[in-house]
C-alpha cells in the first residue's frame, strides 16, 4: 500500500504519501497511525524524515501526537482544519452569509437530484425538530436542524458544495441553542415542511425561494436583536 | 514585531508567528524571508526548530524555499493554496456551482453596500470586456470579465465572502478563453450591463435576478456543448 519514496524532496513525499492514505480513508479519523519502526521500514526513510512529515501534517491539523499514546488521524483533508481557522477570524454575520447561499444553491440543485432515501432521511429530521421544539429541547433541536440541513446539502451530489458546507455549518449549533428562546422555530418549522414539499416535487425554483424567506427572516432577527453581541458562535472548540 | 517564545511545544509556536506576520502583510508575498541567523536570534530558538518551523509552512503552501536564494513568501494564507488543490479533485460543474452561489449572494449584498469607487471600477471592467469581444481578443475578455465580478464580490465587504471566490475563481480565465468562440458574450455584456444599473440602484433584489439568469444560460451551455470535455479547466499550473 505504501510506495517507496526515491526523488529528492523526501519529507514533501512522504507528507504527500500520508496525506492521501488519510483522504482516501485508509487511514480512518480517530484511528492511530502505525508506529514509527513500521512507517520507516515500509517508506525506506529515516527517523528523522519521517518525524518532520509528521510535524507538517500535524501542523496542517490532519495529525494529533498524544504524548506517550502515539499519533491519531484527526481530520480527512486539510481544508476542514484551514476553514475552520479562518472562519474563527471571520465575524458571525460573514459566516453566514456564505453558509446561506451555499444553502440556496444546494436546495436548488437537491430538488432536481434527491433520491427516496434522502427524502425519507429530510422527513425524520424534520419531525425529530418539531419534536425538540415541542419538548422544548434546544441542544436536540440544534441537532436535528443542523441535520436537515446537511442532508439537502449532500442531495446536492456537488462533493466541494457538501465539504465546504459541512466545515462552514459547523459553527452553527450552538447559535441555535443561544437563539431558542428569542425565536419563533415553529415558524422556521413550517417554512422547512414546504421546503421538503418543494424538492419531493423537484420545484427547484420554489425550493431556492424558500430558502431566501428563511435567510430574509434570519437576517431580520440579527439585525433587530444582535444577539451575537456577547456570544462565541464557535462553542469552546479553539 | 517577533515575540520571543517560551512554551514548550516551540516548532508550533515559531510556526504561528511567522504566520500572522505574512497573514498581516508585514511578510509580503513576494518577498524573502529574513536570513536564518537574524530569525534564530529574534525567536530565540534553534536552527533546527526554525527550519522545522519552515519546513511546515512551506507544506501548507505559505513559503517556498528556493536553493541558494533562500525563502519566499508564496501565499497570505494557507487557505488558498489548500483551497485550490482540493478544486483540482473537483470537476469543472461542481466548481461553477458554487462559484454561482457565491456570486449570487455577492450581487445582492453588493447593491447595498457598493461605493462610487466600486462603481467606476465596474463601469471600467465593463467598458474593457465589451472593447475586447469587439475586437476579438479572448485573454483580455476572460481579464475583465474576471475582474468585473470580483470588483462585485469586494463590494460586498464580506472578507470571507472575498476570500473563498478569489481562489475558486482562479481557474476561471482558461474556460472563458476556450468558451469565447463558442458562446454569444454580447448577451453576457448586456446582462452584467443591466447587473450594474442594479447594483447602482441599490436593487439587490433585482441584481441577484439578473446573476440568476447568467448562471441559468452558463448552464444550459454547458449542459448543451459539454465543452469541458477534453478541457483541463485549471490550465497547467499543477
Amino acid at each position: 500500500m505504501l510506495k517507496q519514496t526515491k526523488r529528492l524532496t523526501l519529507v514533501e513525499q512522504v507528507a504527500e504519501q500520508i496525506e492521501s492514505l488519510i483522504a482516501s480513508g485508509a487511514w480512518a479519523v480517530g484511528t492511530r497511525i502505525p508506529p514509527e519502526p513500521e512507517l520507516m521500514e515500509q517508506l525506506q526513510v529515516s527517523r528523522n524524515t519521517l518525524r518532520e512529515a509528521i510535524r507538517a501534517l500535524t501542523h496542517a491539523g490532519l495529525l494529533k501526537t498524544r504524548q506517550g499514546d502515539g499519533t491519531y488521524v484527526c481530520s480527512s483533508s486539510a481544508l476542514g482544519p484551514i476553514l475552520k481557522k479562518r472562519i474563527l477570524r471571520s465575524n458571525w454575520l460573514e459566516t453566514l452569509a456564505v453558509r446561506h447561499a451555499l444553502e440556496r444553491e444546494a436546495a436548488h440543485l437537491a430538488a432536481e437530484r434527491r433520491d427516496k432515501e434522502d427524502l425519507e432521511r429530510m422527513a425524520h429530521c424534520l419531525k425529530q425538530s418539531k419534536q425538540a421544539i415541542q419538548t422544548e429541547d434546544a441542544h436536540a433541536y440544534a441537532r436535528w436542524d443542523l441535520e436537515f440541513h446537511q442532508t439537502i446539502v449532500s442531495s446536492s451530489r456537488n462533493g466541494l458544495l457538501i465539504e465546504l458546507y459541512d466545515y462552514i455549518s459547523d459553527s452553527l449549533p450552538p447559535i441555535l441553542v443561544e437563539m431558542f428562546n428569542q425565536v419563533d422555530f415553529l415558524s422556521f418549522y413550517h417554512n422547512h415542511a414546504l421546503l421538503l414539499e418543494a424538492i419531493t416535487d423537484q420545484n427547484s425554483t420554489k425550493a431556492a425561494a424558500l430558502v431566501q424567506q428563511y435567510i430574509h427572516e434570519t437576517q431580520e432577527h440579527f439585525q433587530n436583536e444582535d444577539i451575537t453581541g456577547g456570544l462565541n458562535p464557535h462553542g469552546t472548540d479553539q
